[in-house]
């Protein structure tokens, strides 16, 4: 049996979303067991008059609530009995529970997670992996992604390490091209970190390294895995969503600024519709930290229950494929190299 | 009488788009004179049946071809005589010369420019700025974009300065709305860089700093110049428009994919061709070097005419307003702060 934690409030649309999410899975995966954690009375209400498996199910209660503009350190000192906290918390402590889901706070849920539950043997910094769809319909991951501000190259062998398996366990891609982020296709290109990084990459038979990738082709296609540190992993993941966005917004403004466009735009409706499902990134799952000792996937703030039942999923095919001792077993051999 | 040298090779379309560009612009600036660079019969072919003043224009031989994988660093020393090169040395040695276009590569036109051609006084080092559309109709400069891959929180305010005065001075922005390119909103996000960079743009009244700037944010239209290091301000515009190019080549692979699509677009053929306009970075003029004594701009390789003749234009502003000394004279006021 799997136990994953559910995080059932910090969401756009929790508790709703998680509960429906969690309920989706439970019927999915007939080995699954959840434990969602939030305000009691508000989550048996939530599960009033559905269908499930009462025996996969239990409900820890959490009442405190975090809000919006707390800071990640204070949501972990002081917002103990709220929903994610406990959930963290509980993840660290019991030794049944695999993994947990949040779509809470992605600053709070990092911190709580680097600091309150351990690292993979050898794993010297957990780093946080979104995906993102790319144009010919596959998926790349970038690892790292806000997690580590600062790395060493050493590090970024690790992202490496740990993305790959990651890709190839929970995706079924077969030996993903990893690529380095930098600013420049060849070898010498970047500072000290990448050049370095570079050299180690390439001297790391375990990962398909296939060079440099500039930042513009994020989306070609040509990549599973993009490797970086946590500054410029955030620059290329939050302006890739925000572009696509941006311009998605604009594209509607303009078709609403003359009845001709609107017409022509009533033609290809399912074709626009198909472009907004592509772009939008809550369906491809969520992103997940690599390294912890125990399985943490972050969905999107956004997330609806389909959304949050493909998180569920996600941690429960990390659990499965026991992503965590692969990692292990790769990273150790390398730990002579270790600061 | 400005003097500005036009690299004419390197481009996709050089000469020819180089030197119409710069008929054109001769033709737009009264007390302009140009001087080509590159071979010289080429150039004198480019020219023929041309009407333009003559008096105003000048070749200068330069028979040399940079190869497409040439590193920088072989252009500057191997490639004395290529149009690049040559017009980087005249722009160094005859003080009669204000500025430089070209549309050859940038690492080869950076590198050059770095090491051939001063310093404006006070500063510690010269920054890439490229300028990107805003979804509301405006621009965003962002500084630094390749030139310093590692940065000290000094060297971003120089950036904010210079670029603040930039597009102040070129595109009449009043005091300019400064951001740093950070992974969150507060004060305290980011590495130490970022921190003690946020403190300095906060005490520096000649800049109007409106706070950290998450990179989703780029093209909202709050933001004139966005302050960072170079790798990262490469991610961040490179993957804008590499995002932005993707998206318009997937929309239009699906429309070609059925045929109610197609009629759909044809509606909408005025739209779509707006969009693409506006999405086509060359439209917006070249990215300058700021901070180095000569104004120096680089065009992007695939510009036409009037891409190069805006590149023209805007090294020509920046003459007229006496940027440089306006530079020197707040960047001097922090001069304890050098190292």
């Amino acid at each position: 049996m799997i136990h994953i934690l559910i995080d059932c409030f910090g969401g756009d649309h929790s508790p709703k979303a998680n509960v429906d999410g969690a309920l989706m899975a439970l019927d999915k995966l007939p080995d699954l067991y959840v434990i969602l954690t939030g305000d009691e009375a508000t989550l048996q209400n939530a599960l009033k008059g559905k269908a499930y498996d009462a025996a996969r199910l239990e409900i820890v209660h959490a009442p405190e609530v975090i809000g919006c503009d707390e800071r990640p350190i204070d949501v972990i000192r002081l917002k103990k009995e709220s929903s994610m906290i406990k959930a963290v918390r509980l993840l660290r402590d019991r030794d049944d529970l695999n993994a947990m889901v949040s779509t809470g706070s992605t600053g709070a849920l990092v911190a709580a997670a680097l600091t309150r539950i351990g690292r993979v043997k050898g794993v010297i910094r957990p780093a946080f992996c979104p995906i993102l769809p790319t144009m010919d319909g596959g998926l790349v991951g970038i690892c790292d992604s806000g997690a580590n501000v600062e790395v060493t190259p050493e590090h970024l062998r690790q992202f490496a390490i740990m993305a790959s398996l990651y890709m190839e366990q929970v995706y079924g891609i077969a030996t993903p091209r990893v690529a380095l982020l930098n600013v420049g296709k060849e070898a010498e290109k970047g500072d000290e970190i990448r050049q370095k990084a570079y050299i180690l990459l390439s001297e790391t038979p375990e990962i398909n390294f296939v060079g440099n990738m500039e930042s513009r082709d994020l989306l070609s296609g040509r990549y599973d895995v993009v490797v970086c540190d946590g500054f410029s992993g955030n620059v290329l993941v939050k302006t890739t969503e925000g572009t696509a966005l941006e311009l998605l917004k604009k594209l509607k403004k303009d078709i609403y600024s003359r009845g001709i466009y609107k017409l022509g735009a009533l033609l290809m409706k399912r074709m626009f519709a198909e472009e907004k499902a592509f772009m939008n990134y809550q369906n491809y799952g969520g992103s997940v930290l690599l390294g912890t000792s125990k399985t943490v996937v972050k969905g999107h703030g956004s997330s609806k229950a389909v959304a949050v039942e493909k998180c569920i999923e996600q941690a429960y095919r990390m659990e499965v494929s026991a992503l965590s001792s692969k990692m292990e077993e790769i990273i150790m051999r390398y730990e002579h190299y270790e600061y």
